[in-house]
């Protein structure tokens, strides 16, 4: 666990979930984040915490866009050791969340051609559903593998 | 001028630009945000700080939408002086933003049925298109005038 989180945010993280080490740019300053690794499917999930809320105490749409754009983007990752950019984003915004709540998304490739990716996504809190939508992403470039991806893993197995 | 903001800040900002007042939550998070009035039109624009960057030192893309989401809705807050929730966001991404940048967006009503509004948007760095996109919006209740607006503006008229 990182020595960056708070008491209460460290003794409220699902089982299986991982802070990420994002100390710089936007993704340190909506954070923390944290991912989750089963099988094949990579999750990301935050607690709403006030610095996330918008004028009526929700998380704001703009920090569950953020995390989609992130968390749909992670099929991709897992997949594949490469950068990528989002070219488009549709989200459809089904239910709020809550100050407190905590919320996890991920999403399944639907296609893949000539290095760009169609995904479709959710984002949930619990048994609810807060977002759905779909993600196109262009890869542009290798990079290292991360721990938890496939080329890692089996790197890691020689 | 905010006393919030540092003289870099407050020496880059294009004329009839005006800070946002958000003292709390995701707003003053992703902030210093600005806002002017032209008219009937409202645009919010920020300059690229490094907060704002993603790992290639562009804005992140979520910091793109959240703008998107908030300048686009401006065009019904100019119109109505009501709440309103985000329904659907379609961004396409057709150009990068730099750390030190000034980024700009509106919008135009494009349709309004029973209080749900669809709104076409673009930001814009100088002449360059970043993003361009369709929101929904659906209004949820009255609120107060706020300066700036229709509403205001004729309320002051008496």
């Amino acid at each position: 666990m990182s020595d960056d989180l708070t008491d209460a945010q460290a003794g409220q993280i699902p089982a299986g979930y991982k802070p990420l080490n994002w100390t710089r740019g936007f993704g340190r300053q909506i954070g923390p984040l944290y991912e989750r690794y089963q099988g094949d499917v990579c999750s990301l999930g935050f607690r709403v915490e006030e610095h996330h809320t918008n004028g009526l105490a929700n998380c704001h749409g703009g920090m569950l866009m953020t995390v989609a754009d992130v968390a749909w983007g992670r099929a991709i990752s897992v997949a594949r050791s490469h950068f990528w950019v989002t070219v488009r984003l549709t989200c459809d915004f089904l239910s709020g969340a809550k100050l407190g709540e905590w919320v996890e998304g991920d999403s399944e490739i639907l296609a893949e051609e000539d290095d760009v990716y169609t995904v479709r996504g959710t984002l949930r809190a619990g048994d609810r559903v807060l977002m759905t939508g779909t993600a196109v992403y262009k890869v542009i470039g290798p990079r290292e593998p991360r721990p938890g991806e496939k080329a890692y893993v089996e790197a890691a197995r020689g």
